[in-house]
């Protein structure tokens, strides 16, 4: 039962079987190979609907088109992103680009040349203003006045996308039948884009709360969950909540394909997920959710103490690209991911 | 000009002497009284919004009442915030309590005695449903299907909270005229009180690009902004919004009194904010809003490199008590501060 | 038992009872309340030695008057520090001064200017060339070839300053019958003065495993032991051997006022730290030691789980200033401090 | 000249590779890709010196084969270690194991079990101790009362290592004459074997100022010098002296081969490393060494401005194995190491 730490020697190897031994190893190279072990796990289960919460701003940063492989190999099911993640990767869709920089430059010589930063990423204003505008365009063939979920406002817009070639990942969502939340969707190019809309004399709704209740039906109709977390924020908090949300909504029924348990003081059911993935930079001693572990939401009912978790503290941008290619290499066969079509098209 | 290190001597001093001593030191120390400064002088700037970004979930923390204080006085004039502030507070304005517990504890012992943890602190799941189930009734006294900003259903709540002497966050800020907005309510106990009061017939809608409209609205009526982040998230990408997305409205009027400046490059004009304090537990290096810089934010636009500004990287519940006390002994005038009732108002 | 959450009411109040009512709230903001409670606890207890580890280079940041103060006031016994903490801290003794600066600067031109950069203070190269030059002189008072440990080559360095008047923090040391040892004291301007008196014709040595033999007596002559580490590196790690190479001394005798324990396995005695503080930046996910938890040491017998223990995550510069100036108004007791003359009138 | 972003497109693909796409990216993903391009260059680099400097406890976590394999390709020239490192190695060298544990557990148990934990790492204090017998019975190899540096020391020690068939990493830098430092070589087992020889009557000195002489000849004698630092701590610091503490010894020399160059205010020449590379999961704002960055460093003139340096914030057991092993595929050619026998043979 006890493992051995065995000390990596150095050959030639595959990305999978270099994870394979950092997995046999310590620390948090020992917990991203563990994170591929996992997620290869979630795969091969059945009637599994795996969720991904995906914070910060990632797309400026190279890993969008790795999202979209994720959907479009059915390595997840639905998407709960930030606005920024689901708007900047349509800039790079649309054709233009973002640029290396520095961390450590002028941010007034910069301001004056119209860029802006990312950390040590340049992005063009115009560019930036361009992906709005495109947005503008995009709000004024939505209902007024239409209380709106942002999913069903993104799988709309995902749709509009693909009919333009432009594949960014609410398009590649679309065409994939995943549906795509993003709870604070104002707080992104999309606001920016409503309020040009809004002055030229369209509005737009997006009600968050039927937002809420979408995401809780996805829990009502599937079997368990999987959740992976690129980072914490509203992604993270907003999937955690699927987990007890259900436990308000059905506290009257039985679903006996579920693996959900009662709590001994009151009797109620929960219905927490049964795999966790968390790649974070955060740190839990700061008592926040974005690097609390995956054992705080035990407490709450959110993770099952009985499932796979694993939570590796490490940049994205090394951990992403990793975890999929290894991914790419290892998964070699088919899996049956649920269809949500009685979501979207309920929308369409 | 150049500013001597002086170490400091042990010896009988105010909060505010010894944050002044640390101002004179090195890292974080003098980043931490460099904070009670910038804030002061906020303070006493005339036609200055504070705008406040509170993430995380402090409340639970010991934090609320600090909130409350800065309302009351008036250091802070619009809050910006994660749903788990203005409810987790709540529940002890009702009366119950939270309490101290340990981050090494077994979780699943917790989940079967109904204790919610926050990494070192215990909630009862009963208070939260208790809160829950208060915030439903609440729900039932709106407009079914109406379009609600999250500001407008706070300020609401606010005065409801009012009526039954409950001074929370959110009571104590309509009390003074305090708009809070909470731009991903849902992701809260708000959006699980929502579904407990849909299943029962009664629908409530949050709009969130209703609640971006209503807080670019305070640019465009106020004089200089100041912003306070505790913490990153959403109430911080949100609030700094304010200051682009004023150019995309404002591009063709004249607003004299503002110390707006152009872009070279393309003439537009922007409204960055000229003060700016930031308390993170985050780091630059990870690329991400929440310990980005605050020179990052210059680079966009939303902070002026003219203003004052300064980021202490540490724990909330170390710098928030720290600098309001400092406060509290330091600032002998009164301010005054912008009126939001015709924001308020509007919405009542 | 249980002991509630209660949230900071702001209001005029001393640094040490704002640092008690931080106690009774979360996070790190409690912690830093907690490490006052036990180093009072510390202070009060009869036979206690108090051994402080030092790390990072803090002198220059304006904390050494605080390890003066802390010395003279024997809320420590012995310090145990990097070499930079204990040389740099003599630029200031003899009358020169750090700047403070900034982090965003050109490092190329501070270079051709002569400055040298710890994160935002600028230090003189001139200065610390003569603080070099002036270590150099004293090495040529000592023996050549004489096997030293660091902390007898300190205390002969602390009185020769005392002569000259220079109240550094081995100066103040010596003064007060406190032991320092610099395990690595090559490591810093030591060894460069080591060099130019070599260079000169002067031959030092400092022999590490002295150091090593005498720290370990100390142990020997001691009852219970309690440690402050600020920062972690060699000054923790060092000092944490304390505890368990006593165990390979001392197995066959008997120290019956010491309260050690008996591992169940093997038999051998451990005399494990009864009280343990702990400031550190660092996180324990990353597997090093100035990061992990206090209870890692349990497992190895370094320290006592039945003690009393506190890590509190937070700069140091934050941190120090504020438990010290919270000891300064609540110890009003003389402590009785062990005596080292028997250790340091060896080596004088 | 300008470089744009380019997403990574999931497909089959090798280490290095990835690594290569990676840099195309951003954050500390670009950051580790770099670090394999400019460790690259190093090795192509005539007449250079590489010199790694590895802190931590690292040879616990599965890594310790990887510095041998670095050893044996000469990829590094010279090691700077803590004596965790270089000590911990040995029980598996001599046939002992740790074993993959959990962070979470009751260290009280693992105490009573003879088990020490490195964070989620098992070790048994018998493997320990035996381990520490065994470095006694070669301390009773050296000559009593010599005062002994650290390399002449762990030299010998790897060469009796090496004829019982032990292949730790001073064995194995001793086979390929790559001199080993171990600034404050008591703080780890040697101490404590130390101790017991002279419980058992032998003497041994480590003389921590011959350690620096030594160090420091080393940059009199090479030409460029390249820096790797797996962490920061003491193996970080007292490798940054060697370039600062040339100018002490090299005043009035002249050494026209090396690419050094005079600060304008002093006139005096610096011979600062022209090639850094920092692993760390550190942050500059603490102010501390281990996170700084090496910009920093062109302050004192330890780094040259001119060279190439890459920092990526990452753990080491994540960042260590995918380097070396990009650098294994990379690597086809072979470089001309230099040659230390005249460090080592004067010493042997």
């Amino acid at each position: 039962m006890k493992k051995k730490v065995e000390s990596i020697e150095v050959k030639n190897k595959s990305i999978s079987q270099l994870l394979a031994e950092m997995a046999k190893t310590a620390f948090q190279g020992r917990k991203l190979g563990e994170t591929v072990e996992v997620w290869e796990e979630m795969l091969k289960e059945k009637d599994l609907t795996i969720i991904m919460g995906l914070a910060g701003s990632l797309s400026t940063a190279g890993q969008w088109k790795i999202v979209n492989w994720l959907i479009k190999n059915r390595f997840i099911d639905v998407l709960v992103s930030t606005g920024a993640n689901i708007s900047e990767d349509i800039i790079e869709a649309m054709g233009s680009s973002y640029w290396q920089g520095s961390p450590a430059v002028d941010d007034v010589a910069l301001l004056k040349t119209d860029i802006n930063r990312y950390y040590d990423v340049y992005g063009l204003e115009s560019d930036y203003r361009k992906m709005e505008e495109f947005l503008t365009d995009f709000i004024f063939t939505l209902d007024p006045d239409y209380p709106y979920s942002s999913m069903e406002f993104l799988y709309k817009l995902g749709k509009w996308l693909n009919e333009k070639g432009i594949k960014s990942i609410v398009a590649v969502a679309a065409e994939h039948k995943v549906p795509v939340f993003c709870p604070a969707i104002a707080d992104s190019a999309y606001g920016e884009a409503f309020l040009l809309a809004k002055s030229r004399g369209h509005n737009l709704i997006v009600d968050g709360m039927k937002d809420f209740y979408q995401f809780m039906s996805i829990g009502e109709k599937t079997g368990d969950v999987g959740v992976i977390y690129i980072g914490g924020g509203v992604p993270k908090d907003f999937t955690q909540l699927l987990a007890v949300s259900l436990s308000l909504k059905l506290k009257d029924q039985r679903i006996p394909r579920r693996k959900g348990f009662a709590r001994d003081a009151t009797g109620e059911y929960y219905y927490p997920h049964r795999y966790a993935i968390q790649i974070t930079t955060d740190s839990p001693q700061w008592g926040g959710l974005s690097g609390c572990t995956l054992e705080e939401a035990i407490s709450w009912g959110k993770i099952a103490n009985e499932g796979k978790r694993v939570t590796c503290y490490c940049d994205a941008t090394i951990a992403l690209p990793l975890i999929t290619h290894a991914l790419n290499e290892r998964v070699n066969f088919k899996r049956e991911a649920p269809d949500f079509s009685w979501l979207l098209d309920k929308s369409s």
